[in-house]
């Protein structure tokens, strides 16, 4: 059994992973920690947990991690960098959901995050958690930063075209649609039901935070320099992000097969059959991501309809994956869970 | 392991008996009909099955039943009693998710639903399949009507009051609210999106279905006539049933106590702590009620809040529970999932 | 013309005021306060009103009203009765949206509200602003109370069987659902979308702020002491409150033509015919409340549906309603908007 | 005052138009048909309608429509193309929602309806109704074709790049996002609350009917051949449109500027101040297209991002500014209603 420590307990991406957690073979909660409801039972602050998880909150400050063999942070942007370096030392390892350890250029974290890096010592170690992409790499890491939501979405549907050299990559086109809990359990104005239901909006135009670790991992996978217009929009769901990607063809391929043969070995990407047009419920709960390919009126531009379930494969869920391949697990161990339709 | 059927996969019953099926450990799916998607697959039909099931739905007509030992109906009323007879007649037990075994009162039957009983030798030996009441019945029945999802949520929320005699059993009120799931997968104009998405409307008021078996469920337990005022709305969310009940207390007793002792052996009956208020959300997905009971300003008026997933706990979980009580495996085999939150 | 101030106006209660008074043939907005707000464009923070309104929230403890003829406060409980007595000197009359002036009982406002009243003088000439029960006082006030949106849809629904002593008074429960909207553009968890969206909760069970008024407003209708038992519930839509009310019938009464004769010169109460079951969407942004009574199955239950915009009939539609009645204007004036459906 | 005639009422063009025109200072409504809700009454069938409108929906084919100035034709496409000659030879003019008249190329109408034109002949002196585009020739006519909803939206937010030559016209994308209503009150499963709800996906991916109207409409803008690559969602909102759009710069050019300029005298399109990202909701209910223009890290790529309410300015608000138009009315008049938010 995995000893596993979770930092911040009480968010989206803390419940997630009590979801996923609770009913893995092989971990064990140990800790679970939240400056919010320390104290609290975790069954009374999520009722859907009652009978599953017999645990308090416990305060950050007040918990020892020195016993765990794996530390997850679902904390804001910030923390895991503060704390990373002590439980690497006490032997634990590191999977933080937010984006401490997403890029490994210090000059761009600093001018997307507005402050230094607190362990910039370790960033070069640290892996960045998509798995179809460095998969090897992950299972031998001490840190892991998982992907953030759009930029899992969006990498996976680019990727095959985009390491095949079949398209400008100067000129790629990532209009991505998400569902509120992406912006996590924040109380903000816009994220109230009377505010975000029946209605929709781009947001971030001026540029968002995935966009730099969407660059960064297109580039490793092109080989080369890559441009992508990113818009986001929130759109009145909970759960679920489509993407909507276009690219210019630049050589002919036959982009089905490229998408079937590229993710035939991966359990957690679905390319669809050729003409397919992804539903995001058909991802809701699961750590999935379904891809479709298509070339509309036969034309030289490329769309690729790619969905996840922003609080599974785009946040816990592919944490759990990261876990998983860390420890020599099967990599699909506790996220066989199919999706809730409808 | 035990081989199961299912008539009418391709409504919402349907498909979450397969997602719940699909991961039993002791069930082997060996036939789905579906007269309107015979032929296809059933993951092309519902893409969040791929990967997990991988079969074609079959013509009704045209498939064999007798090497099952169970049969599941996901149909609608009226189905099951055509072909329970010779289903039983070759050692096949059925499971009706609609309303053809839920009354023993065959006038009262035909009353509700316009027609004749098909198969009325059969009624008396069928079991309303409500664990929490029938148990024993469930575990040696061959057919079992599991009942409504209203009157799942709404006797499980009267019965510890009304089999302790503790109130006025005249004057029972329950105003439910229910996801619009719970009509089912009809393409009727009332049931479309931008009909039911941000309205809310009572319907039924004259007179409900689902108000025949409650009286017959509550008299059973009340061992004395009952009488209900059901009024069911329907409001903007997919999935869940929030039924608020409503009685008038005739003797003093602590009601915490009375529910929490009346289900404390219960699986799939969760009692929350007093002054609690359940979401439905906290059941989204799982085979669970959770009830909270209330005395509002000390007065005589008791105030119950009985939630459950109208798909779960109100159809295909309660049917997966009762497969399990009838072939003597543990109950919760396969109902173990957690709520989806948020 | 109308010379109108409001006061809080970056709320939903004072956004909807702007929406309704900036096409009011006889107000002319002239002062709009909003602490948070304040110095920032109306139409920037609310950018349905560009083009229509071309003014800039002022700071509260720096604008003048004593030019107004009338205040509105779509403030939260407790600021009206601040400021009240001193616009009153200045000969200007005040409209509350909050609940300073609905109680004429003291000991009970403090009960409920947790402080003392900061005007107790002025309250015994204050008007509880339901038009249909108060129209006479309404148009001699200089202060109202505006009625609370839940009390307006109770209260209408109750009315004409309690003033015809034909149910008992001591008995009456009402199940009343609301739209988010309802609380108000607070920014706390339980109102985020992916809180609130696919769930419905009771809550407020052991005693919600409306009942006082509630009791009072019907205690006067009734003309004896009245008991009801009134359980509030969260539902999953912007706008609207459906009230759900039920009483027993103590006296033969034909109560279609009860309800038809009372309301039958009320412009802003709509009595459906028999048998009708009204959608919160029918009022959905227009000043009217649509009741619909039954009696199910012919029993001694009756049942009345009673919908309205929490927003409108439920706020500012009902306190621009007021303002008309207070100055001779039309009762409809400006009040006419049909419901947006779908 | 214009006698005004509605075929097809009943849907939600139908009782749209109703929600205008019963509150238009000009417009005396004198026949409304309805083939499925013939003989009903329309307050019967939309309760939000009580009050207001005291008519019945009559049969289309008993109804003489010769006494009226304009007949509206909200019904499925291939409808007005059969009563168009006979209701001009009667000297009554024809605004048709569907497509029957949105295009001039009969060939490519052909393509797309998959049936021969009805009426050939008129063909030439219809016109695309697009205030923005043809205002001139709209006031002149005697047939004209409503655009359709994301047609609108896409068409206005591209037009000033397009006009000015500013941008590459062949690689222009549209990526469009519509709530349900968009589809029609038509009974079909995709539409369902359970299947639309919480859900997001693509659809028509190899082609929609509005591309050939969005081609015509900005060839005849630019002056040259046009490319769009467009993708339109079903997204779980009940009305708007969101278009984003993309297109690759070409000359260097002030596009703030040029879009105030293009529409300052245009009432019903607003263009949103710099850096602005509009919400759907800002123009709910409204007859309003708000527009805003982006050039995201200074780059080549120009966003615009393009709202409208499907069912006002997407349809019927924009048919009666059409309406207006031709009769020579004030252009805004009977639709200054302003959008509904929260």
């Amino acid at each position: 059994m995995i000893r596993v420590g979770i930092v911040g307990g009480s968010g989206y991406g803390g419940v997630e992973l009590l979801r996923i957690l609770s009913k893995h073979p092989q971990a064990q909660l140990v800790a679970i920690t939240s400056r919010k409801e320390a104290g609290i039972r975790v069954a009374d602050a999520f009722p859907s947990l009652r009978g599953s998880i017999d645990m308090r909150f416990s305060d950050p400050s007040a918990t020892d991690f020195s016993g765990c063999d794996v530390v997850f942070f679902a904390t804001p942007t910030g923390v895991a960098m503060q704390q990373a370096p002590m439980l690497l030392e006490a032997g634990v390892r590191v999977i933080d959901l937010a984006a401490d350890f997403r890029l490994q250029d210090l000059q761009e974290w600093k001018k997307w995050y507005g402050t230094q890096h607190a362990c910039p010592a370790l960033v070069p170690e640290s892996v960045y958690g998509l798995p179809e992409l460095n998969r090897e790499r992950i299972s031998k890491a001490r840190i892991v930063g998982v992907p953030g939501c759009y930029a899992t979405a969006i990498q996976l549907g680019f990727l095959p075209m985009v390491e095949a050299g079949a398209v400008d990559a100067l000129g790629l086109i990532a209009d991505a649609k998400s569902g509120v809990s992406g912006a996590g359990r924040r109380t903000e104005v816009h994220l109230l039901f009377s505010e975000a239901a029946d209605n929709l909006k781009a947001y971030g135009v001026s540029g968002h935070r995935h966009l730099p670790e969407i660059l960064s991992g297109l580039t490793q996978a092109a080989g080369r320099r890559v441009e992508v217009t990113f818009i986001p929009h929130l759109t009145p769901m909970i759960r679920g992000i489509h993407a909507t990607l276009y690219a210019r063809l630049t050589k002919e391929v036959d982009l089905q097969a490229l998408y079937e043969e590229r993710f035939s070995r991966e359990p957690f990407v679905d390319v669809l059959p050729a003409g397919s047009e992804p539903d995001t419920r058909s991802v809701r709960g699961a750590n999935m991501c379904r891809v479709a390919v298509h070339r509309p009126r036969g034309g030289d531009t490329v769309v690729v309809l790619s969905v996840i379930d922003n609080l599974v494969k785009g946040a816990a869920g592919q944490a759990v994956q990261n876990m998983n391949l860390m420890f020599g697990l099967t990599e699909s161990m506790g996220l066989e869970g199919l999706a809730l339709l409808p």
